[in-house]
Order: C-alpha cells, then structure tokens, then sequence
C-alpha cells in the first residue's frame, strides 16, 4: 500500500526489550531510519530548526514542528516520536499540541521540564526549570487531553543539563511518573555515561527510561539495556553526517568543475525512485 | 544580520559569465550550497518531493513547494531558482504561481512545457508536451503578472526528454523567448551532452541557456561555457549524496550498536549551531 | 471535552432518513452549522476561494482547501464532506488526495467529474467532462486508496452543468456507482428543480443521492425526500450571508462615525468567548 | 491587476489625520474592509483564534496568525497591521517574528506588555505585565530586526486592562516610544472613554497614539480625533456580526427546511463572483 498504517510507540515498547531510535527532519530521513532496522523515529527538534537554519531555541512554532513530524509519520510503518520541546508554553498550549499531534496521527510526544522559550540543551545557555510541581501538572493535563488510550508521553527531565545533579533528576522523573507521564527521559551532557548509570542505579524502575547518548556515543546498546535503559535515541546524527556529506560534495563539484567524480558516491537516480515507489504510483494512471 | 537580504536571479546573471547552481530541499542545503560559493539554489521539485517520500509527478501541491523554497530563499544571500514544473496547470495557475512566489521573495522560477500533471524527467513514462503556442501564451501570462521588473522566468523545454528533437527543441524555445521568457533551459536526459551541444550550435543567443547536466555529469563547466551555456544546474546531487550517506551512517549505528566510530564522519554539534547562528541569536536575549 | 471525536458521514447517513448539511469554510462557521442542528458540513470550496478572494477555478491548491476543512472538522462532532472539486488532477492525485484527507480525519470526500482545472459550475464557462470510463476509473483509484473501511467517496456529475441532459447524468452515475462511489451527487444550475427531479424518477437507487439546490432555493426538503434525495446541501449560504453583513456593517461604522448603532445586530464577546470553550481552557491553567 | 501592490501603513498615517481600521479574520473580510473605504486592516487575533474556534490565549501560533495576515495582505491595497500578541515569547522570538511578517509584505505589527502566553484582554484573567524596561528591549530587537526602513511597530500597553492605571500606562508609552516603537496603543475595557481620554490629556505626543474601543463603541471618531487619536481599530465587530448574521440564516434553513426566504439578506453568487475578480481571471484563459 502507498500509504501503509502504522503501528504505536506503546506497541514497539510492548514487543522489544531495547527500542532503538533514531531523529530525522525529513520524511526520506524517517525512511532510511526505517530501513535500517530501527523501531522508531525521533522528530527532533534541533534537526527541524537546523534544517530551516533557525537556532533550536523555541523560536520555530509548534505548527512548523507538527508539519515536520506528520510528514516522517506518513512515510514510515514505524512510530514518530515527537521532541515537543517545552509543550509550548503552559497548560492550555500542552493541550492543543496533545490535541494536534493526535490528530496528525503522532502516538508518541515527548515534552521536557524547561521554561518556555527553551535553549537547546548543548548551547552554553541558563536551561532555567519549570517548578517539579508545575511540570507534573502539565503532564496530567497533557494525558486528560488525549483521545486514544495508547497516546504516549515522554517526561525529559533537564535536571542534568541545568547542573542540578542526580538526586533532583530522580525526584522530578518520580513526580512525573506518578502525574501520568508513560516513560521518562533523562538527558546528560556530560562526556561519559556516569550520571545516567547513577540515575539508573536509583531508579525504581515505575516507568521506562529514554536515554540520548549524543555526547557519550560510546556507550554500547547492551550495557545500557544492562543498566536498565529501554529506548536509545540517536537524536541528531542523521543531520550532522548530511552536513558532512553534502559540504565535501558540494565542494568538490565546486572545485571539480563538472560532477563526475562524485558519481560513485551518490546514490542513483533509480534508487532514489524506488525510495518513492515510483513504480506503484505510476501503476495508478495506467 | 540574522536575516540577510538577497540580490536577485537577474542580478547574479549580469554579473557572471556562468552562472553555477546547486539543487536543495531544505533551507540548511541552500545554506551549503552558499558556503561552497555558488551564486544560486535551484528549488528542486525532485528533491522537496523524495524528501517527502512522493513521486515527482505534481503530486505535491504548490503549496508544499512554495514552501521549500521560500524557506531556502530566506537562509541565503543568493537568489533561488524555484522549479515550477508545468507551472501547476493553465494560465490561472500559472497567473496565480507568479503572484504567490513573487510574494516570498523570490525572484526567479523555471516553468516547463509538459501537461499538467507531469512526471519526473528520467522517469520512463509518456512526457507529453503542451502545444508550443499554448505554452508561449503561459509564459507571457507568467511575465504579465509578475509586479517587479526584475522577477526572471525560465521556458523550459521537455523536446529532448519527449523524443522530439533538437529541431523541435529550437522552434520551442524561439518561440518561448519571443514570449517573454528571460532564459530557456534545455532539458536532455542522454548520457552525452551531444543533443545539448547541437542545440547550442544552431541556438541564435536571443536569450541565455540553462542546462542540467544529471545524465552528463562529465560535461566540465569551461567547455559547457565555451558552447554558450549561461547557467548549469546541479539540480540532484545533493539529495543524492545525502541518501548516500544516511544510508551509510544509519546502518552503521544498527550494527555496531553505538555511534563511536562514526564521530569522525559527522559534523560537530559546534558547527551546527554556528550554521544555526546560535551566538548572533542569543545575543538578543542579553 | 476540548477536542471531541466526530462520528463518520457514512454513520449519519445510515441513522438519518435525509441528511442536510451547510457549507463553511471556516471552523466557527462549522461549529454554527453544527449548532444549527444540520447532521454534517460541506467544506465548499466556492466558499473556501472566495474567502481568500481567488476564483473557484483550482488556483488554490489542494493544500489550502485540505487546511480548511481539518480545521473544520476539529471543530465540530459531526462529520465534515470535504468539496475536492476534480480530485486535483489524474489519479495520482486523486490517490494522495484519500490518503491525506483520511490522515486529517476527514470521512468523506466529494470529487466531481471535470477536468482539472476547474472553473465553478455557476460560472459562464466551458466545463469539460472526462470521460465516463475515467472517471469511473479514478473512482476505484479513490476507493482503493482509503485505510478505514468508512471513508465515504461521493461522485459528483456536472453533466447538467455541461449541458448535458438527464441521460448521460444517468449513465455517468450508474458507472461512478459500479466502480465503487458511494454516493453520486447531480448538480444542476437550473432555476427549478425539474431536472434533478427527472434524474431522480430514474434512478434505480443503487447508491445514495446528493443534492446542491443553489438555483431551486425554493425546493422544499420533504418534497426532496419523496423523490429520492438522501443528502441536500446549502452550500454557500453562509459565506452569501457574511458578505451581506459584513457590507452593512462596516457601511454603518464608516458612515456613522461610531459603531454604538450596531452593538444590537453584533453578538456580544461572552457569546464569542463560550464559542471558543474559554472557561474550559482556562480551567486547564488552574 | 489582480495581485494590486498595497502601500506600507506610515504611508497611510503620514496622509490622513485619522486613520480608521477594521479587524478580520480572512482575505474577504480584509477586502470588504477596503470596499467600505476603511484605510487599514486589523489582522485580529481574537478573530483568528475565534474563527479556528480557540481562544485568544496564545494557542495557535505565529504560523497561524502570519499565514490568516498574509491572506489578507495579498487581497488588498491597503495595509495589514498585524496583531502579533506579546510577539510570541522573548526576543528571539520577536526577531524572527519580525523577519517572517515582513518578508511576508506585512508593513505594520503591533506587540503588547504581556507575558507570554497571553489571554484575550476581555477575559477575566490575570493580565500579567511584561516589566517595562524588558519589554522596551524587545522593542528595540524589533525595530533592529526589520529591513526596510518603513517596517511599523506598534507598543501596546496592557497597563489599563491589568488594573494598573493611567500613570503607568503613559510611563510605559514613554518607555517604549523611546525604546523605538512608532505608535503606541493604549487598551482599555473599561465601559466608556474615561480612561483613555485620561491618558490623552497627559501625553505629550511624542509617537501617535492608536486606540480600539470595542467596549466604549459610542466614542465618535471625530471626538477621538480631537482629543489626539490618531488611529482607530474596530477590532472585531466583523466577526461578531459575522456569528450573528450565520446563526440566524443557518436557524431559518434548518425551521423553515428550504433556503428561498433568505435570499433577500444572502449576497447574489454574482457579486461574490465580481469579489474574486472571476472575469479578469477568466479572460487570462482566453
């Protein structure tokens, strides 16, 4: 089928011990992590806003987030995730994204404990949190504002990242857990695994942990399922091998002076059909 | 400034004997093609629709292309060429096409002679043509409703592509340009640049040529000058290049189980934000 | 709830003897309709068009008439039809036409047997039928393109608007029914309803059938019920009714100086704040 | 022409000694404001908001409010003021908000003291003020983020709508007026003039001064004028007579079961047909 259903994120966390996921800002992007074996795909944010040249700083809107997103969903049998940042502002703004990401057929949202406007959490920047018994609240009403029993939603805490430690992480993922969030997100910037394996090491375990290891990308899938991890989120290094990639290319047709060179390294045309199913399309005016 | 203003299509072809130009889907892609110094973007209407993971065969709306390309033309200094396919219909549309990219800044877009709707060039399909008055009326319909006397309109001829011939191919594009058109691109889909050249030989210079060497990425730059060429589109490559490499990135991450060994072939998050301008853009907020 | 579910057209249509449905082409005019008591609302795109002041002539896209009708149907518990004029080209279109109005939650669709583009039906103009076969054809592409087994495809006959005659009416809808329609709509430009009536005396009832009685205000809905109308749909009185206030009112502020004369034929803001739900919205931020 | 170029709205302030402006919601309402000989459009957010069926309350997006502006701004020759909120969060947020409505052809915006997100100044709420040298700031990142040197901002102070009075109010207007913003806007609900003729007395005329007087409606504008106004917006009488005239003609068609009687008050399909120009778009097919 052209457009083939897909299943839900509370689906593929019900049948796999280790979710592995990975961010893209296109629908192609979405279907070659599809293709590649992942279970799902994270809608990022900071690829969304990269790809538009604008900071990941809450300065695109939730409309452009939520067309980027709809976009990978329709193209991929797999669930999007979508990185929601702040939930957008308060309550009534959690609502209506809970209330459009539905409607777009997003079964997966993931919203994080820092005020609106947000900086990306990699910036050298303030990461001021929203107060543990705000963002709980916020996360209560964003599960009443959902229609589907198997809407999930993702709690990020940025404890870490705002340098408040470990202990605070724990009581904050706690409080969500408990005001109705499906699943917890703890995020780190630090060089090593150190403070997710001592969050881990706490953690009661009441509700599944997301990890994004962009920072320590050494940390291999089984240790962290070890530790108790059960969705990894390769979040933005999709984006950042197309930059790679499309600054040599782009410079060696520039130097080059024609683009026979770079011929074996870019994929052919008739791949690039077949990504769009041409063939079946094409069978429809026949 | 965060928000640079751009010269125009016009502009950039006064000033250089070639003009070269690189295809793109997303703004951070024109950026790339910027920062490699080519002096335009070409909006490809093959890119934004693979990106989608759709066919490009006016499936797409020109709602979704407006889009793309207003978004490009907003991240670079450098014209966009938007690639307007058939020009999504009559004269209504095309009236209508004008109006609304003119209205997103952008200053140049590229209309071919093929029925509404069309299919993608290299596709094996039928490729039927509009007749050469019909479409001549459109393209002065295209120049009658533009507002500024800078906004530039490409006729491009599908002659080669349909079967035609480049004696066709020539009547076409006379007739294109004594019209109105500003430039006429023509488009061949054989591995040699052989029916571009006679085109070119025989072609009386009333107007400059564009071409779009995808089939004959051989054809250097100087000697396509040396013919006559004014504008050559790299329209393709760079799409190409990133399946390539996401294809590439993602497997590797499935099985190595973690993203260590491809640090190397990934462009730092440092880099990302300086594309994104982070530090002009957090200095706002001091 | 903020976001109520929407039943399907196919299940209004087999609880209600006769189905009457209004035109909008905005939310709130939906929700009015709904309020009214009318089981269903006709996203015209007459309606649509003329509030961005463009003609019905498929100058806007698919993308732009798509927006307004999810916006409607997020609005309102009853189900919105969506006016998809041609389908919007051959059957490529008509196909990504199902799959994204399926995915914004639409139920039904309207497509109509013109080519593409279209010019309004009320409009002096040449209005060119496809050919029967087809159409037909497009149809089944229609239908095999939806997900859900209730999505609801309405196959509308502009023979009469051609100046066709009631036969080939009769012949058009027989066939669009045998490829699968589940619906047909006659429309007419008459001043009576004479035609529709023949068509209806006729017709062998093996589908259900719409009718449009712009021209033949004055048919009475029982009357239409006991030849045979299963749906009637006004569809452009609102938007005819807003432009005619809106002159007299803005008529009287300009003239008058002052707007006190109109607070009486204005509704009151607590009217406008219950129509948005503001005392729920705000209960969310308590 | 059918896409008439519309001057910037410091064109129609330097040339009339009052300028009148009427709110709306959509491009037809924005060219009946013009029709009615009005000299500016009011891009309300009420209206918006209202016609999606949401509140006033910072719920949809920039995305939403540009695109309902942009709509308007290509139907008219006249300008658009965009009411752009709290101008969406900090002052980030303000610079590309800056960016995307001018390069959207918007002359004039207007930002009030609020925090983000906002509720609807008429709604019993808490009308959190922006402190004033925070928001005079963003003022001045406005005024340096537009291009072209005509670009309009607007300050409005919530000073009145949040209880603080008319001291406040005028020691804000300094602020921002100093800051960089071209006109300042005064709101009041309170349910005459009093207030607002208060703050007049006292200001010393350093920018023109706008006024909305949806709740004083019988304050005549040649009083106004004389009193220092300078600019007054109708803000959302259309959308209220809108509602007004829909529940009634929707209430007749569904008690009297035909759609003859209201005729008379519905707008002929021909006038709505000259609203969209349907014979100078016809003429280009010709």
């Amino acid at each position: 089928m052209l457009n083939p259903s897909h299943n839900t994120f509370r689906d593929v966390l019900a049948s796999e011990k280790l979710v592995r996921v990975v961010g893209a800002h296109t629908a192609l992007g979405a279907a070659l992590v599809h293709e590649a074996g992942f279970q799902a795909v994270w809608a990022s944010s900071f690829e969304v806003s990269a790809a538009r040249c604008l900071p990941d700083a809450s300065v695109l809107t939730m409309s452009d987030y939520l067309e980027s997103a709809a976009h990978m969903q329709k193209a991929v049998p797999i669930p999007v995730i979508a990185d929601c940042d702040t939930g957008y502002g308060n309550n009534l703004n959690v609502a209506h994204m809970v209330h459009e990401y539905e409607a777009a057929g997003i079964t997966a949202v993931c919203i994080e404990d820092k005020i609106f406007p947000k900086m990306n959490s990699f910036a050298d920047d303030e990461h001021t949190l929203v107060e543990t018994k705000v963002f709980a609240n916020r996360l209560a009403v964003a599960k009443s504002a959902q229609q589907a029993d198997d809407f999930f939603v993702i709690a990020r805490t940025e404890a870490l990242i705002s340098g408040r430690g470990v202990d605070e992480a724990l009581e904050r993922c706690y409080a969500y857990a408990d005001a109705g969030a499906d699943a917890v997100l703890i995020h780190s910037k630090a060089r090593t695994e150190v403070d997710v394996v001592a969050f881990l090491a706490e953690w009661d375990k009441r509700r599944p942990v997301v990890i994004v290891p962009t920072t320590y990308p050494g940390w291999h899938t089984a240790a962290a399922a070890k530790h108790g991890v059960s969705v990894i989120v390769y979040a933005n290094q999709g984006l950042r091998a197309t930059v790679h990639m499309l600054r040599k290319t782009f410079r060696r047709i520039y130097t080059e002076g024609d683009s026979a060179s770079i011929e074996d390294t870019i994929t052919p045309i008739s791949e690039i059909f077949a990504l769009q199913r041409l063939d079946e399309w094409q069978a429809l005016e026949r």
